[in-house]
Order: C-alpha cells, then sequence, then structure tokens
C-alpha cells in the first residue's frame, strides 16, 4: 500500500510542545514546557454548580446542535468583554470556536494559496507556525524588539513582496518570547496594514494576564478599515478543556470564517458555550482572573528570581510583565535540543527555541512557562535547569 | 479595503442546512431539514449525574488540555464498541475529533491537492461536498444505486483517473438517500480500493440505528490492507452538542490525521470525552439506543405511510432500513428549491435536494428528516407537504 497524501503533509511537522507532553505525563517530571494554566486554579467548585444548573436548565438544548457562529449569549457577553482591551465589538463580530487554535488555522484556511508570503515575528507560536504550514505558505520572519516587531524590516518585506496575504502578531507577552508591542509599534502596524491593504491577524490569549501596569489596547483598537482580525480564547483566563475561543472580527471578513466552520466542525460544543455564558453572566470572571494574576505573579518572580541568581552571565531572559512564559537565550555555541536531553535527565523539561522559528538555524533558545508548576517545584526545577546550563558552560 | 482571500473561498458555500436552522428556529416551523436527533431522547438525567461525578472526582483534569490523540479511556470504550460493526481495532488506531464533521475534514486535508480527484455517491452528504470543497477537489459523482454505487461506473472512473485520491461513502442509510449497500458491493469496493491503491473514507454516522435485521458489518471489516478510514460520531447515538465523534485507521494513516489534529484545534473538549467515556463505561448505551430506535422506527413509519397515503403517484421515495432520512424524487419538471419555498408558506421546512449534488442540474429531490419532530408535528406537517406537492403537480 502507497497511499498518495496531499503535499502539504510534507511541511506538517509534530507540535514539540505535544510530544513533550506526553513525556511530561510521567510522574516526578518538572515540566516547564506546556503552556499549561495552573490547574488548582480551575473553578470546579463553580463548573460543578453550573454544569448542573445548565442541564437542568437547558438540558436538551445544551445537547443538541446550534449554530455554527455560536450561543448568542456566549458570543454577547463576549463582544462586552472586548472592551477589556479597548475594542467596540457587537454580536454580529464575534465567531465562537474551538480555542483560538481554530482560529489560527482558519485564518491560514481563509487567506493563504500555496507559495503566497505571510509575516509573522521572529520567533513566534510554534502551533501558529504548524497551523500555517499546513497551507504551504512562505513565512516572512520579522525581528521582534522589545517593543514588538523592527518596524523598518517590515515596511521593507512589505514593499517588496506582492503577495503578503496576512501578518501575524501575538502583540501581548507574546509566546514564546514574552515581550510585549509598545502604543506606538501597534498604531504604526495598523497604518502599515492599511497602506499595503492587508490583513492583520492579532492573536491575544493572555492579554488580560497582566501582572503590572494597566491593560494596553488591542492592535484591534485602532483598526479603522476591519482588517484586523483578533484571536481571543477562554484557555488561560477560564480552562482550556472545554476548548473555546472566539473571532472578532469585521462581519465581511468573518463571514468567510463561518463558512469554514460550517466544514470544519459545524460548530463548538452546545454545552459548553451554554456553561461559559453562564459563568461569564453569573459569575466573577475578572476576581477569577484577578487570583490567577496574584499566582502567576509570584512564580514568574520566583523564576526569575532564581535565574537572577543561579544562571551564568552570559545567559539573557525576558522579564515578562505578563503571560505565562519567559525566553532565555544561551551563548550561541549552546544546543538548546542536547540541554533538552540533559534537563530530561534531571526530571526537568522545557521547550527548546528552535521551533519557534519558522527557519532553522536558531538553537540556542528556550522557553521556560512558570504558570503550570506549583512554587517549590518552580524553586526544584530552576535549581537544576541551573545546574544543567552552568554545567553546560563550563 | 479589498483583502485577497486564498482561491479556495471562491468554492466554499454556505450549506444550506446550516442556514435553513436559521429558519427553523423560528417558533411554529415543522422542520424535517436538519439531521437533528430527538431531544426529548437525550440523557438529561444521566448527564446531570455524570457531569457532577467527573467534575468531583477528575475536575482539574478535566478542565486542563489533554493530549491530542483523544482521552486514553474514551479511545479504548472506542475501539472496543468498533466490534458493532465488526472491526478490530486497537487504542491506536483511534483519534477523538471534535465530530466525524472533522473527520471529514481532515480527510480532504490529508489527501487532496488542487486538481486532485475524488470518487463520492450520487448524492452525497452536502455537508461533506463544501467540507472538501475547501481543498479544491474535481469530484466524480457514481451513480448510487439501491444497494451502494454502481460497480461498473465505478471502476471505469477509476481507470480512467490517475489522481483519485479516495471513494467517500456513507455506507448505511446514507445522508440524504437512506440507502445501504449490501454486502457484496462493501466487499468489491474494498477489492477495487486495493486494486487502484487509493484510500476509502467510510462514513457512518447511523449504523447502528438500523430498525430491522441484523447491523452491517462496516467496509473496514473487509479492509485488509488498512486503506479504509473510517468515521464514527457520538451525535446520532449519544447526543450532538458535546461535538464527539471519531476516526478508526491504521495508526500510520491515522498519524497524518493526528498532525492535523494538532494544528487545527490541538484536540477536542477533555471534559467532554471524559464525561462520554464515563457513560459507555457505566451506563448502558446499547439500552439507549434501543429507546432511539423505537421512536425512530414509530416515526419513519409514520412518515413513510402519510407519503404512501397522500403523495401522487409519479413521486418516489425510499423506505429506509434505518437512519434519519427519507429521499423524495418528483417528476422532473419539479423544481424543490421553489417548492420549499411554498411549503415554508405553510411553516414546513425540509431541505433542497441540489445541494446534495457535486454539480448543478438535479433539483427534483428533497431530503426529509423524521427523527427531530413529534409523532404529531410529522403527521401535521406531512399532510401540508402531501397538500404543497399536490398542489404543484396539479
Amino acid at each position: 500500500m502507497a497511499l498518495e497524501y496531499a503535499n502539504r503533509m510534507n511541511y506538517v511537522k509534530a507540535s514539540e510542545i505535544r510530544e513533550l507532553l506526553k513525556l511530561t505525563e510521567q510522574p516526578g517530571i518538572i515540566s516547564f514546557g506546556g503552556g499549561f494554566p495552573a490547574p488548582e486554579l480551575f473553578p470546579v467548585n463553580e463548573m460543578i454548580e453550573i454544569s448542573k444548573k445548565v442541564m437542568e436548565k437547558n438540558g436538551a438544548q445544551a445537547l443538541q446542535y446550534g449554530p455554527t457562529e455560536g450561543y448568542r449569549p456566549l458570543r454577547e457577553a463576549i463582544a462586552k468583554r472586548m472592551k477589556k482591551v479597548q475594542v467596540d465589538a457587537v454580536v454580529e463580530d464575534i465567531l465562537v470556536t474551538s480555542g483560538s487554535q481554530q482560529g489560527l488555522d482558519f485564518a491560514a484556511k481563509v487567506f493563504i494559496d500555496p507559495g503566497d508570503y505571510i509575516i509573522i515575528e521572529k520567533p513566534s507560536y510554534l502551533g501558529a507556525i504548524n497551523a500555517f504550514r499546513a497551507y504551504e505558505p512562505n513565512f516572512i520572519d520579522i525581528e521582534l524588539e522589545d517593543d514588538g516587531m523592527n518596524m523598518e524590516q517590515l515596511e521593507k518585506a512589505l514593499k517588496e513582496n506582492k503577495k503578503v496575504k496576512f501578518i501575524y502578531v501575538i502583540p501581548d507577552f507574546q509566546n514564546p518570547s514574552g515581550k510585549t508591542w509598545s502604543i506606538e509599534k501597534r498604531k504604526k502596524l495598523v497604518e502599515l496594514a492599511n497602506k499595503y491593504d492587508i490583513a492583520v491577524v492579532e492573536d491575544n490569549p493572555y492579554g488580560e494576564l497582566r501582572y503590572e501596569g494597566e491593560l494596553f489596547p488591542a492592535i484591534k483598537h485602532f483598526d479603522t478599515e476591519g482588517r484586523v482580525i483578533f484571536l481571543g480564547t477562554f484557555s488561560k483566563i477560564f480552562c482550556p478543556g472545554l476548548r473555546l475561543g472566539w473571532i472578532d472580527a469585521h462581519p465581511e471578513v468573518l463571514r468567510k470564517f463561518i463558512l469554514l466552520k460550517q466544514g470544519a466542525d459545524l460548530q463548538s460544543s452546545t454545552i459548553s458555550q451554554i456553561e461559559v455564558a453562564t459563568f461569564l453572566n453569573e459569575y466573577d470572571i475578572d476576581a477569577h482572573i484577578e487570583k490567577i494574576k496574584v499566582v502567576y505573579k509570584r512564580r514568574r518572580d520566583l523564576m526569575v528570581g532564581i535565574m537572577k541568581e543561579k544562571f551564568p552571565k552570559e545567559v539573557k531572559y525576558t522579564i515578562p510583565e505578563g503571560g505565562l512564559f519567559t525566553w532565555v537565550t544561551l551563548p550561541e555555541h549552546i544546543n538548546t535540543r542536547d540541554l533538552a536531553v540533559k534537563a530530561l535527565e534531571k526530571q526537568v523539561a522545557f521547550v527548546p527555541g528552535g521551533s519557534f522559528y519558522a527557519y532553522p538555524g536558531h538553537e540556542n533558545d528556550m522557553r521556560l512557562n512558570y504558570s503550570a508548576m506549583p512554587d517549590d517545584l518552580i524553586i526544584e526545577g530552576m535549581n537544576r535547569l541551573a545546574d544543567v546550563i552552568n554545567e553546560a558552560l563550563k
């Protein structure tokens, strides 16, 4: 048997994180690998109340098919919530998706023909890069500085390449780097997108998890022409196991996404949508987010503290103002894939940085997650990791 | 603003059923349109018990990320359940999907490059045709006879076209026609697939809903080379609102689907998976299916009875041995899209047959669903529809 697959299957790769997940299921592993939220913060008791209430009140509706666009009260609650990032949204702007990962897949599916160009940050989220690869684009990666993309490089790329379909950015506490775009660069990005008439895909899973200062306005806040497609998710501010996210886009653009969703999975889970709508409308999600922030901030401080104290001076790292990740850059002669093997011998996991680049040749970074492990394991794991790094740099 | 979309967006169309759903949400409409299961049969009380139990026992796990392949106890239960259609499966053969619709999307994504050929039944499920269109294939549609595809036509098509990637069939109580493939044609299909070395996508959402006689072995039962990809779903035998289905395929083939799922939505809902696994392991799904069958059989008989009594002689229809649909063929000069407008004036909805063909020119069929409406509304709605048809044929 020699089944012939589509050309795209030559490009689709296993997510290093998803593969790592399997390893980290082993007991005893201290994992800074996945982007897992802390399970002890999940609102389990509230979910017990909510699921009972939804079943008793709306059981038959909750278990039935519903509209592709999503459960209307959830779409309304999401539209209202977009005010947090200073976006005025109406229900017609909102499509409920199965996590924001589905929004990434759809963005590529809506825009990309094989050989088209898309612009991404360098580095960028590996799950996005992999999702995009299935549509056979060419990647243009633009240096990510501490305050966002290098704007000169970006404009140069836009000028040179006729078939750029969209710019993909994660402006708040980026995955993997932890960096946040400045207000100025957000504005400038929209100006450039307007000038060159292309779409922007703004991926914002962590924006509300800011540990100091005020929430920034989304890039979509500056969008005057309806070309910014905003992806949100309940995975980090509520829980990922329900697989619910959303797209906020101009209805004309959103229409394309709705059509794709019909073919891709008809709709997201009705019951989960009603449950989340109930949580948003009858419970206090802001108080819940505050609780999360207290814990994650403390864990970030713990992790950064140990890096400061124990990592060799040549090792650089970001101190994110929010989100789940810090990004560690080692001297160029260090290969973090090799380092990961050594760390695993000491029962510590992280994601080597290479997967977060569209092109090979960047092997000296690593992404560390601080949200998933309890404080004592962060201390223990970071001490072990510091030993591994010190050993490698000796 | 003139965003440039991918070429595929020229082919992706709104599902007539999904659009119809919006209409049928209006109170007072008697809908034979969607493929909705009867909501009054959903195991609401069991779900109340199960969701409480899952949250109390496994709350944090249920709300967390899980593996892309699916929750292992659910995969095990599915593998065991494949015995119902005489397929020996192991856990490594099973990928949990977000409904079988996602399996359809993935099948196209795994195999189709623009311009490749796929073979489908004529007519075929419109949700599949639409999902496939997003990958820009050429369709070859093969006459569906009462016992399956016309095998001479099929072999001729396989001989003539070098780039056929797969054959897509719904062998049990087909959507839309209600027809079932004979054992002989199932065997013959696998022989041809082996001979021409191509894949078979077997879509089986209704197979267990057989109202008379024994369950047929799946086409996959005859698969000796691992080329049949079986799609199953809990939507019709349990409830669709959870959005859970599965793919049973040879692990080597399944690997491709798993990679696509990573990019498409990471995984299906953890909580729903644990809930369904709990239902399968601790409750009696076979008894539940028996309950469903009693009701649907009665509704089929009601619907068919009225067609027999009231429809004009020139009107043909299928009497399905299971599943959710009957397929009505009117004289060729009747356009069922026009008829649908007239029926809606009388508050009755159905899906015009044209959408179930890959190519235009088939406008005299209609699909009628008998699972979703209570008995009295089937009687009332079918009497109205008979009036509309009699009027049109006068």
